[in-house]
């Protein structure tokens, strides 16, 4: 509710045409619709935050996806994403709502993907194959909020001139999202060959004393380079949002 | 060196302008200025990378700071920006070159503070009073780089009408730099109102269990608020470099 | 054995009515009872500590908690609180004992919930949907020690709307029990909104970064807000246990 | 702001005594006073929490607890507490205002400490004599809060008889504070024989595997014991406001 | 090979009755047999150390298992302790060796149980039945290595009475192992009570802050008594082995 | 690329031999060959590092491996290593091409052993039985590499004399790859008793505090032995690379 | 107060010449001396369990150490041990006690030391010379409980030779204490070579990997070596004492 | 003593030179020398590993260093290395004996640096200028041993073209040294480039997620390139004792 919502309630109250009652009434009023009794969903977050909502599928089970989707989609969001959809919900969903499924960064789209409205592009680069699906994630995420992807994988820094092959996608993106496992390393080389935002991306990818991830962690958020901030561990969603957000700034 | 001076180099070897000897060179050659022997300044980054060379102050004596900050002067570099630079090296510097310092962020500014050419403000926000110094090289260091900069400090989550009442500027912002300790929840409850890109520092004010600022980093890396993304404890420069970034953006 | 007991059992004596040798025996009885060879019960905790005795049944076989139920039920226990149940269990022990069994938060009631004996209301609320089994166990705990409970989930912080369109709710506690996982905010901005005590409780709902609770624990042990307790991760039963104490407290 | 301040607002606007914007600015203004630059200061909190504003002296400068004490003292507030008060600032502020002031844990108390308000005692209990400046942070808030205070020291489980032999005073109490370093098993001890809640809190004392009290906090969040719950290491304030507020419960 | 060894076989050098390639090959040769491609058994063990060989179960096929337990009863051993050994394991060596096999603690021994020589009793105790698993390993180890065991299970410290109706048990010991997980205060408690050396093993019970046992290990190590010392958490067999070591000292 | 490639590249520009834009080309080509979509594969490493590209089958299907392998046999790798080859990946492979699997370690040879290259002996030791594993990762990819390797195993410090019965076997090695879980102290001894490098393998053998191979790593880097370093917690193939890397030096 | 005691008292209270009173002040009263406020010293320690008791000079203040030694002194204590005592403490106690004070391990011995009553020898070994304080502790603590010390200094299993040119006194041991910092294991080579219990203090010797001591301890935790038991990081008093304890079993 | 030793003194006890006492002295003498009380100096480490010994001077007083090297000069040994050596150390070793001493590695050589003996180069890199100190001690270590070392610093990969400018030292390397800080990425982007060794070392240099070195320190284990190993945090020693181990293989 802003300011102009507020001193129109207000005005309204003054010359009588609404009650103190419903003015009292709406002034707590809260735009979140109760789907059963499992979720509270944020319908006009698409106003408020240029972005529609999202589902975050872990832990939710086929029938709630399916029912937040639905919802969403009754109350006119046109493309609905599901992050970490299992198979089973995938399938589920897909027999009543028209859905794109990639299986490998476990990542639908009901309904249809929105044309591209981001003032340039969005690369996400991965170090080594492996962090492929987090990195599809990542792309899914910025396709689904409405942004031109180009994908650089398997440019690791234990081959440098892998990176070096494709300075010309690099130097051309309005923001990088750079994910990598192990060492972690890529979005510092990145970082310093790039001119723009640089959002890193740890991947649980790796063994031992990368104890799940937390040593690419600690070596991104120490990076050298300037122009790097960090996500969370396999958050590929998180960065595609961050990365669209920054991409459609005017 | 780009595209286009690959292309010039070998148009001139083709046409005997250059020797071949010269190209090797200047294929080889770095834009690097060494200085001393302590340190390689990169004299080409502001071209580059859109933003002039920093110096970080850590690790680096008085004489060494005046050294660069002197010769990048010379190399015709308006505004140098120092940070964590102690007293001694402010008074050191401050004795031959024009130093605006400020003693609680150390951080300093060589030369006049550019006219801002972001494209809108940078918000600077703090959950405590202790948080500031951090807070002031995030501000500080944007300002360097060229940017309107807001400071709403002392709006913690555990008086949540602080922060609610300061939602216009909030909404107004182009990119918000949240600065926290203990807990670190700030940037997650201003990633939920904010419609803009968040910037998460966790600092390391607290002590017992804040395990020097991993408490509110590990809190800011698993915000349940999208559009949030986090730097090392206590980067103030990294925060205000990266938000600068960002809202310089075209 | 109190005061009162000894003093009775020293008069005893010197009047002749106890024997030296009952006496030794009776300083040393302890009110346990072993139940097979498997556990001490402790019959008398519902007179030392106001609460009956509960069953953690994690580690137990169906077998093993179906037995101490029985025991604790012959011994005049009208309502046994079992935590961590499984199904398989829940199933046996239904067979022959009345029981409630919630099969999301694993938590059975064996026998009738008591009428709400506590002062005011415990609000249970968590800060996502994926909170909830902690949360009820919490819940469940804190009805059958015999209190109103008000549940208010999925009101995170970062849509703190959703919070404070509840504010007369968590004015009404007299305590509150505040779950969440991920960044773990909830209790520091319910802390610093209401008036009565607040318990924190950590989830392992989270990935990466969170470390399995961790993430979550240090921030509720780092909250600025005053009035907030911490319990072990995902330890719904010692809060809901610990909110009855102080709803029953005079 | 609560409802009846809302209703009477909006009646006001309603028969034209407030005007629209007046209205618009009461329902913005917070109770907060900024003093100076370096603090937000909230003058309602004893009314909203039903406790008065606390400084925190942690990284604060003498001149500004002097300063935030005053402005207090001038709003009416008649005790206000100081905690991790350096000496330096207990002598500047005793220059000026009548200050209590406790070197051991370093708390000070401006003004007189109120009458007990609390409904029955508060038993800080400690496991060594090195926990105790912890303690007394704990006992001086609960005194400064209006408590009586019943203080138990050196009573740590490797001497069990020296716990047992205060029996009665841990019967007696309507909430213990529970302060050990070391393994921290004094709350566990004490939990399973008070019938009352129990605020556990780790102090760094110990060396070498304790971690700087991680392993006394790790052990109280552990603890077997029912009615235990744990705040921040060192953080006796927290517990001693803890305890206050659980005692001031009707 | 001792210190008479040496000499004799330098006096058959000198006698001639040894060649000196003779006796530079016994200087080289170790009493270990290698038992096909798999595992060096140190036979001589029993003879050097005072204790017989012991089969830690764990990485080892049931095949590997009883080639050994075969291996070492051809070389005279009696009674082979077999630890961490699988169900499957125990079916195989039964259907071929004299097995007493206790599937809780997962322990086998083969052939007969020894006389106890030691020269007092090992008391074993619990803080909960969860921890009787890993107490086992330790009881059933000192009884092959020929100790008498007292077993005192679930006498947590939460529950103190527990435990000092059995001050006979623990006073009468020459040596007890406390086995506790969650907050492991077991040791300490019994350390201040006993007048004997206490071994505590940390068991890896509990869930969340407890993290796999670590929670209790560091209480352990930190015990404010003296006369403890820890091993590895779940070590059974390791604290079993230490107090029988210590049990059979002159 | 090296310097005599771009003086050639350069003189075919300025003798028109080549044009400005196909020197461009070869300026930013790399001599990698994408296989299908999943994988950059280095073609000249062979060339530039001495050693043939080697497939880390960790995370890629059998089809992947099947299809790298195959590729790099077409373009004339005689031998191709797979790490960490699950059996159906094996059982794939060996269908159509030329394959040694060792399951114990999971690694595969396909093509022949090349004959040994290296100056020296490879040393390749354990502390147990249960490091075997890693060890044979070592030792196959040693072997793969060209160097002759001399298998000394279960010879850990618990039982020096099994290690000391050694020394022939350790003072003719010219590097020695040291495998321990546990307390991982088998580089330290060793490291004091030969004359070349140690290359140290902790492995995640153990349980409790060994915390995955945390234990043995920290006791490794910490070594008080000069000429040890070490890699990742089971990385047998990294040992077996550095250890053949300088068994291979001039 | 054991049985015999509770027993006479019962029989005091049937014949009448106890009062039912006394008796329950009897039962209630601990042997325990409160000195000032800041201590309470159990007078009765040396006959429970049979060694005096020790002051932990760690926070206690020179006058608070001064004050206990001379009440347990006045107490009839021949010999007090005090650990970790500054050498302001030494100073202000030797003016008025007699008292041997050893810097480097800063122990101090107020009285003289006792006869060797234990059964047979403690060695003390250290892996390098920097561990020697540590060890120090332990040895003066087993010296002023009564036992005769053979030190074994710098014989680090880095230069196994070193220690193995002592096996004699490592066979003629009755208890064994090693300390060691970095990678700790010395513990497990003479675990290996001893008959005896071994003590084993990790030390926080060392610098980056080494935690503070916490990679040594670990690794002794860890330990292939069985009959070795692990104390705090050092701790030499722990060892000491257990070490006495062990040697004093008849 | 080795094979050739042992058989001689055999052989002497066989014909009558050598009595059986002297040979079992003899087989007990160890090569050590004891200096004072506080070191065991191996004296004939230089013929047993090829290198002559070296002081570690943390945590040794200027008079045992100044002791030690003196001895090791008595026995012939032409360069003493110091390292870990405080100025107090060199000041008072300079007075006595030929001290060539860097202030910022704190390393000291005392008599004259060795002519360069090793096969090829060592090349030592570093990140940033805040990591010279280590490189340095890495640099001394190496000369001091027979090294001829090329120093590229300041060559982090946040600026990958200042590391590639230096392609040819890096080629022309038989073994690197490769130190940094932060994200510690220098070494698996080196080990990608390089066709020989590359021993890593982490450093401190850094601050928060830094975790002293920690944070580097992970990221070297878990390089995706091959042929890099890792030692302690700041031991730049081990890296240059390793590198001319190395280099010294024929």
């Amino acid at each position: 509710m802003d300011k102009q919502e507020i001193n129109a309630l207000l005005e309204g109250v003054r010359d009588g045409s609404v009650s103190v009652e419903e003015a009292m009434l709406k002034l707590k009023m809260q735009p979140i619709r109760e789907i059963g009794e499992y979720a509270k969903v944020d319908l006009h977050r698409g106003l408020r935050q240029g972005v529609p909502e999202v589902v975050y599928g872990a832990g939710k089970t086929p029938e709630h996806i399916l029912g937040i989707a639905r919802a969403l989609r009754d109350n006119g969001q046109k493309t609905v994403l599901v992050t970490r959809m299992t198979p089973e919900a995938a399938a589920l969903v897909a027999g009543e709502l028209p859905l794109r499924y990639d299986a490998l960064s476990k990542t639908g789209v009901v309904g249809e993907l929105p044309e591209p409205t981001g003032k340039g592009k969005v690369v996400v680069a991965t170090g080594g194959t492996s962090d492929i699906p987090v990195a599809e994630e990542a792309a899914v995420t910025a396709e689904a909020l409405g942004n031109r992807v180009v994908r650089l994988y398997d440019v690791g820094v234990s081959g440098i001139h892998r990176l070096l092959s494709h300075m010309e996608e690099i130097m051309s993106a309005r923001v990088i999202v750079a994910v990598a496992g192990m060492e972690g390393a890529l979005p510092s080389v990145i970082g310093g060959l790039a001119d723009c935002p640089v959002i890193a991306v740890p991947t649980s990818v790796g063994y031992g004393a990368s104890l799940g991830g937390i040593a690419a962690l600690l070596s991104m958020l120490n990076s050298c380079a300037s122009g790097v901030s960090v996500v969370n561990i396999d958050n590929g969603f998180g960065a595609g949002y961050m990365a669209s957000m920054i991409n459609h700034l005017d």
